[in-house]
């Protein structure tokens, strides 16, 4: 495919336009910009410097019509974990990306002004960069419509900063709008908000006017195998049958009542809430209030696994929380209002916040003593106050989980590599723990998702309690999730995929169709390994020992009710996973 | 000699009397609490956790009449750095370990009630430990005087936490008493005073009283190698003259001169303000408001660098600052006030904090602009108002300076290990910089004072802007000192050892005569390298890999103006530092 990357030096507001180079080829996504970090920032840098770059990038099947395939890599040296990072967000701006034909948008130097906010634009006769100053402090919805106001609401799409990027705080996420305009869908992990906020960019607008939807190198066996893969997901129970109709906090109730439902800061994996949070009462509650329990994040998608939140008047609040916001605001800090999560969700996607860090900010606030378990109001108050308005307290809370109990003095810090753990309690989930403990991103679950066979029963069963076979399960799943965030598909496609043989078929006749090179299984996961493999030597150049492939030691000396558990997988084998990667 | 451990459960509340075991007989100051932070604590465990402990121990010289032989090493692990720590004092409490026959102290466990405040005494006797609530937030001044009226005067020596400690901030300090039974001498590096506020013991007093100085194993032979080393101590230029003068801030106009005296944050190796806060000055002023401009900080000592420094009322403020804190609090920061740095040296004391993770916390605060450089007005309101009541912001500030920096938003944070350096730029004296670098206690100048052979001419000439032969010597200093720090001699001695032999012999007979084991200089360097291995090793098995032995990123891009050079020793050179001791 004839694609573009695009280098804006902030420092001399020059755009310079390049041919994606021959070997970056058959790179897309996570692919494409772990290789870009890994070639040109330099590992020991200060994320905040002038030498780390902010790498945006959609999928290899961006821009095509096969279901969700507009998920968007953001890749940079993390400010929150300082090793590599792949922060991936839905939304609209991928498939825009796609459309306009480019692979690639790197951030470069640190501006002259600091008081600059600037707007990127691309539009089908290139790019642009203006200052707007108005835009500074306001938040991403308010961003949003100051953005539409001057750049038109019909055919655009805007990755946005709130006030805690603009701040440069290490919980800044980088929001990018639905298809309704809003700030909802964030590359929410690993602080890359504050890499883009120290590039002195406000807003990236992408504006397809005039542009048609690239068709591929052999449109008929496009669509064939695009349709192919969408019935393949529509007839898998997870994405054909649960997502769609609760979304994804259909998980509350299954993690909980493994009982690894991380409750009060990881103290115990049960919440007594639960069922007022659940996946069911938030449908519940969003029908009988007018609300659309069923809505996909980007155009063209088959599970729709969002919704749309109103509150108790019928007015939107926010889209409906996801059941990683749902927990980490919920059962973690011990609030079981379903509409105070609602509004914290619709706060941190305001502010510009990852919804997981937070939610472990104020739990472990809450145990050194700034707040009581179960205070949603004083997390609004906080939200809104102290953060918005950059206060001190503000600051440490949205510098994330670790800066936060450094300064309330709090040892029970739920992170690896300074990041904070999604909602599975990895002494009563191993598998995750061993994802967590050794993903290049820091605790993740979306980098090896063992969820999938420890607890679903999606392409296998290895329980969850076992400590046997949950290195290799690990492995394999970053190995193949780091190949699928290369495409752009969202994780989801993975649920189909691991219980048969026909979606990998069907994926690569898409890659091939869509990209007119061939595409194997082999050079699927090929590609899956040479990108953990960047990742991880970025990591070790930047000076992570195999001690950082470590879960905090409390997990290992505190049992988890009600299994008592601790997380016991031995060090060595933890240093298996990449083993032959590294 | 018999000498004994005393274990402190804060948990069970008791206190256990050992004798001091075989293996660790030859062991005092660093090279005893190294072993036994080595061999006791868990090296990933967190800081504030019930594993790690605080253990104090005096040198193997404590209590003789050997001059300066009263240092005292508090180890554990930082909460600063997160590895190995060794902080090293002045002030009375080594001479009355030594006096007591105590070897060591370690506290050990949390406390159950978090408001406690524990009071842990130890007299010829044995040990008791009593709460004190009433203590609760108290400076160490006021803590002093409160000790004071419950234990005496005559025969006591304190070491106390402030409110820093006590809220468990990583710039927190313990605090030594001198002569006076003023709290003016710290072990400040590395946030020790955090992990004395975990345990919950606000203060340690040691009474001497019916207690008599031992005689150690050959008295005669004490007196005659005692006296030696005081001669040849006074016969030194830098431990005879200048150091008695001027005290420590002569070095401000040498290092200045060198262009190597870090200005606003790094900024520039030279200060236009430095006449104004030289020792010269200090000294006059000293004088002329009928100050004490020699003064030592403990009995015994022949050097007596310190002073008291009055204000213009010629009313006590605080013992002379030091050179360090002058410079950091000084130069660093844009201040050219000496009465103001004085004021601030006293708060730092009052408050338990290091005065030089402070100068340089609140120099990247100046540049995050929090406040302009050489506000000294507003430094002393952060420290009296937001410091001492423990507000958000005071909280922020009194975690350091890398925490500072990532509130605010800044990247030139002159840290290694997240320690931040002293006052001597590695860009301008090389040699110092491979000691930052490589030293496990994070950038420590008297982890291997190279500024004796790089400025100073003692032991030797190797020019500062050279990058041959740093290499050799700091790890030749590191070993030394690592040897000295265990003896509980002052690191002031090192300066006349440099220059001859005789020291090393005197210092052999003092120990031999003193400890009744035979000690050769050899014995002595296999306890520096054998201190210095069990140091690496918490180190690597704590997670540091070779990079964390690096100084930062922008030490190699940044050019330092007078000289305009960056700090060029290869990595591979950094590597070979500890080749021989890993």
């Amino acid at each position: 495919m004839n694609q573009k990357i695009y280098r804006v030096n902030v420092r001399d507001r020059t755009i310079t336009e390049e041919p994606i180079p021959a070997a970056y080829r058959k790179l897309g996504g996570r692919g494409l910009t772990s290789a870009l970090v890994s070639a040109e920032v330099p590992p020991r840098c200060h994320p905040l410097s002038s030498e780390n770059k902010l790498i945006i990038a959609p999928g290899l099947l961006a821009g095509s019509l096969a279901s969700t395939s507009g998920r968007l890599s953001v890749g940079g040296k993390s400010p929150l974990t300082g090793g590599i990072k792949e922060s991936n967000a839905g939304g609209t701006a991928g498939q825009a990306l796609g459309w306009l034909g480019i692979a690639a948008i790197l951030l470069e130097d640190l501006p002259e002004d600091p008081e600059a906010r600037y707007v990127l634009k691309f539009n089908s006769e290139g790019g642009t960069l203006e200052n707007h100053p108005e835009l500074a402090g306001l938040g991403n919805y308010a961003t949003c419509d100051s953005l539409r106001a001057i750049y038109g609401a019909k055919s655009t799409s805007f990755l946005t900063i709130g006030p805690v990027g603009e701040l440069k705080l290490a919980a800044a996420s980088i929001a990018v709008t639905d298809r309704e305009g809003r700030p909802t869908r964030h590359a929410g992990r690993g602080g890359l908000g504050a890499v883009m906020g120290s590039k002195g960019v406000k807003a990236i607008v992408l504006d397809t006017a005039g542009v048609q939807r690239p068709k591929g190198h052999d449109p008929k066996a496009m669509q064939r195998a695009s349709q192919r893969l969408a019935k393949l997901m529509a007839d898998h129970p997870v994405s054909g049958e649960t997502l769609p109709l609760y979304g994804t906090n259909a998980l509350a109730e299954v993690i909980n009542a493994a009982g690894a439902y991380p409750t009060r800061n990881f103290s115990t994996g049960t919440f007594e809430g639960v069922h007022k949070i659940s996946g069911e009462t938030e449908r519940d509650t969003i029908l009988a209030r007018g609300g659309n329990p069923r809505h996909g994040c980007q155009a063209g998608c088959t599970i729709q696994c969002s919704s749309i939140y109103p509150g108790a008047d019928g007015d939107y609040i926010s889209k409906g929380p996801e059941y990683e916001t749902v927990w980490a605001n919920g059962a973690n800090c011990g609030i079981d209002d379903l509409d105070a999560i609602a509004q914290i969700d619709r706060l941190d996607d305001d502010l510009g916040l990852d919804t997981i860090e937070m939610g472990c900010v104020f739990a472990v606030a809450m145990e050194g003593g700034l707040l009581p378990f179960g205070d949603a109001s004083g997390v609004i108050r906080l939200l809104d106050e102290e953060i918005r308005h950059g206060t001190p307290l503000g600051r440490i809370l949205a510098s994330g989980t670790e800066t936060t109990g450094r300064i309330f003095g709090v040892c029970r810090i739920p992170c690896v590599k300074g990041q904070a753990m999604p909602a599975y309690d990895p002494r009563s989930i191993k598998g995750i723990g061993v994802t967590y403990a050794t993903s290049p991103m820091g605790a993740d679950h979306t980098a090896g998702y063992t969820i999938a066979q420890n607890v679903l029963h999606v392409g296998g069963q290895i329980p969850p309690l076992e400590t046997e076979g949950q290195v290799d399960l690990s492995r394999e799943l970053q190995i193949a999730t780091a190949a699928l965030d290369s495409t752009g598909l969202c994780l989801f496609v993975a649920f189909p995929m691991l219980d048969g043989p026909e979606v990998a078929e069907a994926l690569m006749e898409l890659l091939t169709a869509y990209r007119g090179e061939s595409w194997t299984l082999d050079d699927y996961l090929a590609l899956g390994r040479s990108t953990l493999h960047r990742e991880l030597d970025f990591n070790r150049r930047a000076g992570f020992s195999p001690v950082a492939d470590r879960l905090p030691d409390f997990m290992r000396r505190e049992a988890l009710p009600p299994h008592d558990s601790v997380f016991d997988i031995p060090d060595e084998e933890l240093d298996k996973v990449h083993e032959t990667i590294r």
